[in-house]
């Protein structure tokens, strides 16, 4: 599947016309930014191995505690004690291992950035996180050329929503979509086996792709979830209520997805109408996650529709980022991937943001380009319509074309032959 | 490590003098009951598949959908039909392959239970289930006790809440821990990365096996949770914010593992204080899990003592009894192992309870044994004061001796030096 054009303007290494010029020598710095992945630290992981490949290049690689924050105060780590036994135990383990921050750096916070980059001598800043990672990126890039301070950004993509554009898909997706599919196919089962109407809260924020993953372990006719709800598409409490009825009458039962960022048709998220002082953070985005609001705001809605059945509502929460152990392959591949060739491109460009093209032919395969940041950077990407069927509540086969690959082979499920 | 003395009253075949009688041939009932687990359709295939090994004895092997009330409505499954292959996919398979039920029949009803056992010439029933199943087993055989209807009854334990009298524990409890374990392993790794106070409200009903499960993964000192309450403790909500700002106070965060079940000094759940119309199911039981309630709250305690920091509330929900592809090795072996023994001891003996005796020694080894129905049924078991800290705020080391071979091996977690 090529990637819609929309999605892939100014690929800067479009094609490696001319001698690139001679790598600057100097230090690096990575950071990672924002809510961690399964597989985040495979991309920290790829990135300091591929840099200890180029020693003629790169002197000291550092490591920064908390992103930016760590910058800001000079807390920096340093990477090269590290052994190789010890990244390769690192690149399993979930979560942010220098530790992840949500900060876009101030005009000021960016000059006192780079009197850290200046004393130690970094000329290559690598910076791990989504759409807000890559503004606080660019920023810094715009802060380099206006202070004329040579440095190369690559922003290294990772987010669970996978709502970066220019992209393929973003690595640490592959991995929720994992766990929510399998979480799925387990509710799926559990809800069968003791019917009634069960609501699962997703994440994703404003995109729907990792509620969408909530079908991908669909099997049997009669699977659920049978709804499913993303923020691409406005939510009708009245609508919502309606199609669950129609399940329920009609298998018994009911198991429904609905992501964290479900909106009216005005754009205010029912979670945040439901959280009257919701929280915001530096970057401007509403809580979504952690609290158990929608969920059991749309399961009063059916208890109220269906006072005799049994009504449940969980929130995945923060399990579907993080949870140790269940991680797709591919995704793991990839995510050590955008590390390595974020490296490459830093030898062999100036900055940007590395991104996946997927290569058309019967196996999935994926291949590297670099973007421009300001094309990831801030704005989102959404789920694409095609995905989504007519009456708004459900996900089509396309997308398991799409996603399949990316979450790899799921736990395989047998049923009696009389059931 | 033996099982204490409070818990192994009157075994049945402490020693086996005298012949056994011979069995008497019959038919064979199957049921599944309670909330699923990802094991429970091992201890279903061990039956069939033990069974099927004696047709001298057994003539046809049926299973009810939903467990009694599919017995009440005649609704039976031919087990016979199914392959060894299938029947393998659905050992593997989580949640009750048979259909579930949460019902606790009538003395009306144990009558018309009794037509069907009758004309199906049922002479051995199965029951898959916690205590509440137990019970239900015991009603069935004081029913036929009255009706004079030879039957043997076998209850086959299962529940992740680990409340089963006389067992050391119950299949189901390992892959549950397994879950909870690996969750929190990723859960803390997210805190530390994004610091704050989160906290998860786990399942387990009236008992902390399944909370106590959280410090499984535990590795490095300052690796959460850091607070861990149970239903053994009464819960005072003054002190957990005190406990919670002590630890924030220490590691700039805090992970908290939090009880679906805890209560107050008198006894009420503090869920059940929430949920204006507490749910109760026919065995009376509240309904804990499926709100974020609990969660809710216990964050917006610690919102208003620590109004700058992140603060947020999981609730694990219905994941934890069956996620697709999550399951202790140990685990999925001891429930095949019950289904198998409790086929054997129907040969042998009358009626009762199979449960799981530790086999002293510096390797974990478990083997059977059948108890009397009424040792097991209603009653549940509580997490022994021995695994929880003096301040009842925590989990201590003993604990891991006895959860860590039940949960099996967790995934490995890998932290830079500096870090």
């Amino acid at each position: 599947m090529a990637i819609p054009d929309k999605h892939a303007p100014r690929l800067i290494n479009k094609g490696a016309a001319g001698r690139p010029a001679r790598p600057p020598s100097g230090n690096v710095l990575i950071g990672q930014s924002g809510g961690p992945t399964v597989v985040i630290n495979q991309s920290l992981v790829g990135i300091v191995q591929e840099a200890r490949r180029h020693p003629e290049v790169f002197g000291r690689i550092w490591g920064a505690r908390h992103g930016v924050a760590g910058i800001l105060r000079d807390d920096l780590l340093d990477l090269d004690r590290e052994t190789d036994a010890n990244l390769e135990r690192v690149a399993l383990t979930p979560a942010a291992a220098l530790g992840s921050v949500r900060k876009k750096p101030t005009r000021e916070e960016c000059l006192a950035l780079f009197e850290t980059l200046r004393r130690r001598d970094v000329r290559y800043l690598f910076y791990i996180g989504g759409n807000d990672s890559a503004e606080t990126a660019n920023i810094v890039l715009e802060c380099a050329r206006n202070e004329n301070y040579p440095i190369r950004v690559i922003h290294v993509p990772k987010t669970i929503d996978n709502d970066l554009r220019v992209t393929d898909h973003c690595p640490g997706y592959g991995s929720a979509a994992k766990f929510v599919a399998q979480a799925f196919i387990g509710d799926n089962l559990d809800n069968r086996s003791l019917p009634g109407v069960k609501i699962n809260i997703v994440m994703g924020r404003h995109a729907g792709f990792l509620s969408a993953a909530s079908v991908l372990g669909r099997q049997f006719k009669d699977d659920g979830p049978h709804l499913v709800y993303v923020p691409e598409v406005a939510f009708d409490e009245h609508k919502f209520v309606q199609d669950v009825l129609a399940v329920h009458e009609k298998l018994g039962r009911c198991l429904v997805a609905v992501s964290e960022g479900v909106h009216d048709a005005a754009g205010v998220t029912v979670a945040e109408k439901l959280a009257a002082r919701a929280e915001r953070d530096a970057h401007g985005n509403v809580q979504l996650s952690g609290s158990g609001l929608l969920g059991d705001h749309l399961a009063g809605l059916v208890k109220a529709a269906l006072p005799k059945a049994r009504v449940r509502a969980d929130t995945f929460g923060y399990l579907q980022r993080a949870f140790a152990g269940v991680f797709s392959g591919s995704d793991a591949e990839e995510a050590r991937l955008v590390g390595v060739e974020a490296v490459k491109y830093a030898l062999k460009e100036t900055s940007g943001t590395v991104v996946l093209k997927r290569v058309p032919g019967p196996r999935y395969k994926c291949v590297t380009a670099l973007a421009a940041l300001e094309d990831v950077a801030k704005v989102t990407r959404a789920l694409e319509r095609r995905y989504i069927n007519k009456a708004g509540n459900n996900i089509t086969p396309a997308f398991l074309e799409y996603a399949g690959p990316l979450a790899g082979p799921l736990h395989p499920v047998g049923r009696l032959k009389g059931m």
